[in-house]
């Protein structure tokens, strides 16, 4: 079967290897899409850095590079293992791209998710979604019902933003801001918005903003190079600052405008991946007793999420903006992001090139 | 009467001052003691910080330089107001010293101390603790019953401790880590200590140290100059780290500390004021999904604070290194803290010379 393969930076390969083969307590999966992450461009770009590299095998998986690449994906079971009974073949499914420790519970509320040894599939092992099938673990399987494969693949990055919300403590009613409006933004507004929440995204670039408005998941989209975002939701708040805040773009400035943002005894919560420190005044986190909090992946997520999609609250299709065959990974795909970054939110692939 | 005035930076003047009217409502204290906290300290080497200079009143005591200081007091009602009925001449108490915009709800649980206009009671207006005499609000006046005066008025920094260990959702099994053995430090120790929880403290001065040993309020009280503090935390906690962490230093080193020695899904709470900004590798709030809280003063704790005090969990006496006169107030009291902060916890000043 084809599959994207991650040797190193900048060297992405597709190759022929072999079926992953499906033993007992595994789950075969045709897969039908899988979403290109920033993750991934990162690895491309400036990796390895979850990839284990060579002689540095995952604690977990054992793997090191090359590894197929690809964590956002779905696909429909092709075949089951022995002792598999709640799946069957022809169930569509997503994957949540967990690798866990075997020592370690992965019962909801185990917190199974920031465990020593944790790793992801699709970077650190153990198949990726950028394969024309994969063979996973079943309690990291979710049926979708009839959710269509090609919005099920944002199931992912939607259940980051969900684990997000989650973790901020948001309720309906609740006034909240997000910084960056890239896809992790979208979606994290998308399921503020579907829980009942005012949601004002901060994001310079006028394509997203327009994005963040026609997909219906702002109720306001604010360009910081025309006004003072801290004013203005002060101003949408009636004077007292937003009662959550999401920092969804890795950029100092952001960060700035959140805390001065933010409400007294506000949360602000961390989700981007920062790969340079931040400068903080902890005056503003101690003088107004904000709770600052981080956020990762998602951590018994999937199940709420799949019936938020299924209940319509939460409308996928406007975030896919490009579908393309595995050999267009690159070309198509990385590249778009990379230079294109601005209308592109998520693209996604199909390894087999069904449904192109 | 006597009464320690700010007038600025390095000027702090012993005048003498009209006795302040009693009027409905209000409490007439005899002071008996007045601790000197870490913020007069800046006050007097750095400020005007929190004090409201000449032409910049405060928003809500109306009041400017000079301003008698002190906030740590504590004392004897020597009369009350017409409509005060539940206190009376005799009762020995301690001050909350507020300032809060009379618009806002005091009630507990309103979050009263981080809305706009809060102010403190000798910094920022309506008399102090380092005067003879002051006059306060009822709602403000917490009764001690039969604690000792000198020790009460370590209640109000111990409030401060007692809050941060209530924002930290700390538990009884906890394990805690507090960066700094300050008297701030010291006093959250206490508290998490008589709240059942182990502590460690990390701290580089051996008298500072020592005084946590002897106080019984930290189990272990580590050296980071002798050894590695994460690696420590983590061996006394099996392995995992601390639940808990209090950052009592505005030091960047013991902050980076706190972060490293804090287990997945860990609390830090932000404890010190920090003058400079910090440096935070916000990848180790993500990836562990650390909650990072700032705490200000106290919100509703004193009768809490006054119950621990008086279940005999907390000895305060330790904590008290100095008692003098007003008229040393710079000289033995500030000097001492500023050159010999080693050995000095928390100095005690009589305003009226009696108890000394």
């Amino acid at each position: 079967m084809k599959a994207a393969r991650y040797f190193d930076r900048g060297d992405i390969r597709i190759e022929n290897i072999e079926v992953p083969p499906v033993e007992p307590g595994t789950v075969g999966i045709d897969v039908a899409w899988c979403g290109i992450c920033g993750t991934d461009l990162h690895e491309y770009l400036e990796g390895p850095i979850f990839v284990p590299p060579v002689g540095h095998p995952h604690p977990t998986s054992g793997e090191t590079a090359p590894v197929t690449l690809g964590h956002e994906m779905s696909g429909t079971v092709y075949a089951v293992g022995d002792d598999v009974t709640d799946l069957k073949v022809g169930d569509n499914v997503v994957v949540e791209p967990y690798i866990i420790d075997p020592k370690e519970s992965t019962e909801p509320g185990s917190n199974y998710h920031i465990t020593p040894g944790m790793g992801f599939i699709g970077l650190q092992g153990r198949g990726g979604g950028l394969g024309e099938k994969i063979t996973v673990e079943r309690r990291w399987v979710h049926p979708i019902g009839d959710i269509a494969l090609d919005e099920a693949a944002l199931i992912e990055p939607l259940a980051v933003g969900y684990h997000a919300y989650v973790r901020s403590g948001a309720k309906s009613g609740d006034i909240a801001l997000v910084g960056g409006a890239g896809p992790i933004g979208l979606l994290t507004a998308a399921v503020l918005k579907a829980n009942g929440l005012t949601v004002i995204i901060s994001e310079l670039s006028d394509l997203r903003r327009q994005k963040a408005i026609d997909s219906g998941v702002a109720d306001h989209a604010l360009n910081p190079a025309e006004l003072d975002v801290v004013e203005e939701v002060k101003r949408l708040s009636g004077g007292s600052g937003a009662d959550v805040a999401f920092e969804c773009s890795s950029v100092q400035v952001v960060l700035d405008t959140l805390f001065d943002a933010i409400r007294p005894g506000g949360v602000i919560v961390v989700v981007a991946i920062w790969g340079h420190p931040a400068q903080l005044e902890l005056q503003k986190l101690v003088l107004k007793e904000v709770d600052m909090r981080g956020t990762i992946a998602y951590m018994g997520n999937h199940p709420d999420v799949i019936k938020l999609v299924q209940s319509g609250k939460v409308n996928l299709k406007p975030f896919i903006t490009g579908k393309i065959a595995l050999e267009d990974l690159i070309d198509k795909g990385f590249d778009t992001l990379i230079h294109r970054n601005d209308t592109a939110v998520k693209i996604l692939v199909s390894p087999s090139g069904r449904g192109l």
